[in-house]
């Protein structure tokens, strides 16, 4: 396993709370801020102090421990004890209704709260240990992710990457800028180019952030410049996350991906996506079954609580879209690189799983 | 020719001043300046008062004019007012060094003032009649080229722009706007996408200004969207200005014009240039010679004032891209549409010239 050592570490669980990185602060402060009861971990996650599908869920596991933590003074009987947590389960997961990893997290506690061989004393240290547990073995996935992708990145290449996909979006190590570090471990000479990723401009405002952090040589693109530098030949390869993969490998990712992926076939340069197993959604199909989200008008029309264009504009601002599977080289995930067809590499990857 | 009246002048002369729309409060306000001194006209060039190099070839005219009745009141003796006022349309042209209009307006000039058979009452009647002429000529070549344009729109098509190719890039009709005046003119139902084009935003910033002042429906876009939209089959052409084209039809454009152009290739979508024939540079075989500028990087880094990614990234900023010939459907010029092979239909156009 890869030897890289980020200085990222988006949430940790700390003897008795929950240490995160406040992302509301970005590019200008890399702050920590201490979560020590639920109610604040369910304001973190609604105000996006946390985000990325995989920290939200690990989030939502660490805001039930300090749930348990409070109601564990209150002097309940096991029954009020075990209803109120879950109740406090069900609130927190409401925070972001969207985000699988959420749903999954608060699940598997779920799981201990309601197993009647256990007293409170004992629910509330399994929750913890098992808070911890998730917390690590999201970094061990990641970077198994990273070394898998590592692999296939060429000595001295530049990488593209579009959104984040990185250390700031997971507990610390990131899927595609995973697949950067494990790769930067190896050989110092790799070096990325990030898109803005406009309207939220992740790009610009985590990905630079966390990479210079962490010494890897990064330069800022806007969305429309990639075709120009990959026809410069100064892109060797583009590997970006997934938010959801259907069982055909049509993987929707960040508004703006698909347009990179047709300009990397263009030059013929290998397109990967880097995403974990839990991202594949084994009940769809095809990329046609994914619900694009529509979003806020403001996003596109101002920037910096200023207005960018005129009034009377009409807006649609999709955060997602979806590349189709023809435009993608491989799967980077925790079990290896899959590779076309999809439906029976991905078949496979969750058959021996 | 189209009965399309566009609200928008950006440049008029009246009387003895030429009067400005002032591009630099877009897109929150929309105001005119009166420009009384060649020294006046100067700056307003320089500080981007009047952008878009057919603009700015006018302005450089009218800014001759400005000089010349200036110099006709003191008192000078022809060979004085002669020399006087051509040191004055060098330094006009040195306003905006690399913008091939503003050279050839001057040069125009320069044969007026050169001219041994006027006195200096003559010249400076001549510069002005001379002025208001390339003024006019400026709207009648865009007019016709938007009619030309207006031929290939299907009925109630969504036409894609990048950009600001349109009237306040011009003396008041636009190219690539152009089209869509024309084309709007006849049939209501038309309506723009137009991309936001970072990182100076001419799209959202201009783009959306002046269309929705004419009332011609817009959907402002981020750069990474039009894939999406081209995909769900929203987009039935993309049509583009140009700042130099090659005789072989490679086009160069703002920065991000090509990843449009292989994102409508993809998507089976027509992709058009529209430009004078004066935008054609018969001296450069390709789009290889084609010099592109490397702009300040705050344009990448800052937006609205506020600095949007970390400190120690590198920035590169071209401010052009280079679309080659085989992504163009078709030059939309003054004397028609040139199809490919473009090196034979551009060379035929310049013949018949």
């Amino acid at each position: 396993m890869t030897k890289f050592e980020s200085k990222i570490k988006t949430i940790e669980w700390i003897d008795n709370y929950s240490k995160l990185v406040d992302q509301t602060k970005f590019p200008h402060k890399y702050e920590y801020v201490k979560i020590t009861t639920g109610d604040e971990m369910f304001d973190a996650i609604k105000t996006m102090i946390v985000r990325g599908a995989p920290a939200i869920g690990i989030a939502g596991a660490h805001g039930i421990v300090l749930y348990a933590q409070e109601l564990q003074n209150q002097n309940l009987s096991k029954q009020e004890f075990v209803n109120e947590l879950l109740k406090k389960s069900d609130y927190i997961e409401s925070a972001r209704p969207t985000a699988v990893n959420l749903h999954w997290a608060v699940e598997k506690q779920k799981s201990i709260i309601k197993n009647p061989n256990l007293d409170i004393e004992q629910i509330v240290e399994q929750l913890r240990i098992n808070g911890k547990k998730l917390e690590l073995e999201d970094i061990e996935i990641n970077k198994r992710i990273g070394d898998y992708g590592a692999m296939v990145v060429p000595k001295g290449a530049t990488i593209l990457t579009h959104c984040n996909a990185g250390a700031l979006a997971t507990v610390g190590y990131g899927t595609a800028l995973g697949v950067v570090r494990s790769a930067f471990a190896n050989d110092p000479t790799i070096q990325v180019f990030a898109d803005e990723t406009r309207p939220r401009q992740q790009g610009a405002r985590i990905t630079t952030l966390e990479l210079t952090m962490d010494g890897i040589p990064t330069t800022l693109i806007t969305d429309g410049m990639c075709s120009y530098f990959m026809k410069k030949g100064m892109i060797d390869m583009v590997v970006v996350g997934a938010d959801r993969i259907a069982s055909n490998g049509d993987a929707a990712n960040k508004i703006g991906t698909y347009t990179v992926a047709i300009a990397a076939k263009y030059h013929n340069i290998p397109f990967y996506v880097a995403a974990p197993l839990s991202t594949i959604d084994t009940n769809i199909k095809s990329g046609d079954e994914i619900i694009i989200e529509e979003r806020s008008h403001d996003e596109v029309t101002t920037i910096n609580g200023e207005r960018i264009c005129a009034e009377g504009v009409n807006i649609i601002n999709p955060g997602f879209d979806v590349t189709p599977n023809e435009l993608i080289t491989g799967i980077i995930t925790e079990v290896g690189i899959l590779k076309p067809d999809y439906k029976t590499s991905i078949a496979k990857a969750f058959e021996n799983k």
